[in-house]
């Protein structure tokens, strides 16, 4: 066996938007598995928001990544050498596998991936993305049937399963997306309203389509955005607070959300929630969504973009809000 | 009868800090209650940082007052006419009775005083801000045994109770607040340490005092003070958003705490409470502070100022912090 290995590190932590010369690319000979290892192929690889703070120095739910380390990614691949009995060539499995064309693991850090759904689903509805929608959603806001659930970045991976689930729960489910192919792909998903925030004044839409105020807030881009939603919250409504998109290129100081008095006045809680925290639960939403999926009531889409190489360009579409569903890149 | 009664109006809506053209002060002749209503002789009135708020035009928690409005005010009177039987001359009563020397109200609106500790306690201690020290922290702070609690505006009516019950159920307390003096007045109620935000960098205090983070956080303040804390919360923290004077006055748009994402990375929620919502439960809560006060675990203290015509001036020691716990008003 002489594979080579092409890979991506972090090469410079960037200041505002990533650019390419913040990565580089690179090649290696292949690390042969040693006792209890397995090599993976890449075969689909997630990109998700949370990359650019990795990127960063500083204390945040995971360390950064280190300049010169192979860029840290979740991915799906399929086994094609193995010195552990519980994996074997040609399963596939998912982990932090990174950018990269191969990747050489502990067997322990791998987990088998069940074939009730194609791969690419695993990174996105059955996927973190799914499970944060999951969790936050349910385990955080809370919702009641007849309760009216708001989400913002609702297109995203996260916001479009969050919606699903708010009107498989009974809520009324309006979503916050920019530009009117998203807002339209929002309404094929059965959400009630959907507010392009490229066009329209939030504010004034929310209190047009939340006439009772907002019982549940999920948010994935803080900013503006956020301070309308609090201003629109009702009494004891709950805020999930998933992510901040609209931030993470800031350079100077965040924006906090200048109405946060509002949960004062309404009773309201605003609370942080990292998926990670309900692992243990994974299985069990995943069976339960697979069922929601199968019964037609939830419906997952993936932005495939192919070529290992695309990596820094296809990360920077979450920034500027081009991808359309789980952005993955394909190796 | 021909009583007269003196008393402020709301004169003007102000911009920033209040200012004297902002009030008017006038008299009119005493109302003679009707039946089932009272009429009340003023002895202390309760000044709160809430009456800011109520200056302003539109929604809060309470509806604005009115211009022209006697000035909304909580105090404790003595009956001196009665119309109704539950209430007779020379009993004391707490309620809504405005920033004047009579009150004519139903006597339902107004709640007898027990003989159980001097007046302006229930003002202070056993009234609104001890009630929501009770509440915030005992029910939306839910401090353990062990645990680190943080409160600002130390010294005020409120921030001291909240550091003396915390004490009380096994935590560290930790107060922050202006000038010396009231740092060393925060250490002889039993406080574990004092910041002063006037001459201290109150980041590396936190870090300095709080070593493993903030468990509960009690927020009277807001603004950069605010933002320290965020920054210094362990996983699961609680913060209570209680009220924010630092931004009271404020002309511009307000100050959102920018630090507000360390809710995410630290799984913490932030909530506000007012503390009308646990009406039902004052009585209990009156019993067991009342019983702490007798142990001598909880201490009361109230800054009294003499004479109605002060209370422009006297209003606004709570937004330079010139006052030295509960600010009381004597009639």
């Amino acid at each position: 066996m002489s594979l080579v290995n092409h890979r991506f590190t972090l090469a410079a932590r960037p200041v505002g938007l990533p650019k390419p010369s913040d990565f580089a690319y690179g090649e290696e000979p292949v690390r042969e598995p040693a006792d209890g290892e397995i090599l993976v192929k890449n075969r689909y690889i997630s990109l998700d928001p949370a990359m650019r703070g990795w990127m960063n120095e500083g204390k945040s739910y995971v360390p950064p990544i280190n300049l010169g380390e192979v860029f840290r990614a979740l991915a799906i691949g399929e086994v094609v050498a193995s010195k552990d009995a519980k994996l074997a060539p040609g399963e596939h499995v998912s982990g932090v596998f990174g950018i990269q064309e191969y990747a050489t693991v502990a067997a322990k850090d791998a987990t088998k991936i069940p074939p009730i759904a194609p791969l690419p689903v695993f990174l996105s509805t059955l996927g973190m993305p799914g499970m944060t929608a999951y969790f936050g959603l349910l385990d955080i806001g809370r919702p009641q049937a007849g309760e009216t659930v708001v989400v913002s970045g609702a297109a995203g991976a996260v916001g479009a399963v969050v919606g699903q689930i708010a009107k498989i729960k009974g809520c009324r489910a309006v979503g916050i997306a920019g530009g009117a192919e998203k807002c339209a792909y929002l309404r094929t998903l059965g959400f009630d309203a959907a507010i392009d925030y490229k066009s329209t004044d939030v504010a004034a839409a929310l209190r047009e389509h939340c006439p009772n105020g907002i019982d549940v807030y999920f948010d994935n881009v803080g900013g503006d955005i956020l301070d309308a939603a609090l201003a629109r919250l009702a009494r004891h409504a709950r805020v999930v607070i998933c992510g901040a998109i609209s931030q993470y290129n800031a350079t100077g100081r965040m924006t906090g959300p200048s109405n946060y008095l509002s949960l004062l006045v309404n009773r309201a809680s605003m609370t942080g929630m990292v998926v990670f925290d309900y692992a243990a639960r994974y299985p069990q939403a995943i069976t339960e969504m697979a069922g929601w999926m199968a019964a037609g009531k939830l419906t997952s889409k993936e932005d495939i973009v192919r070529g290992l190489e695309t990596f820094p360009a296809t990360l920077n579409k979450l920034f500027t809000g081009e991808n359309h569903g789980k952005l993955i890149l394909e190796v």
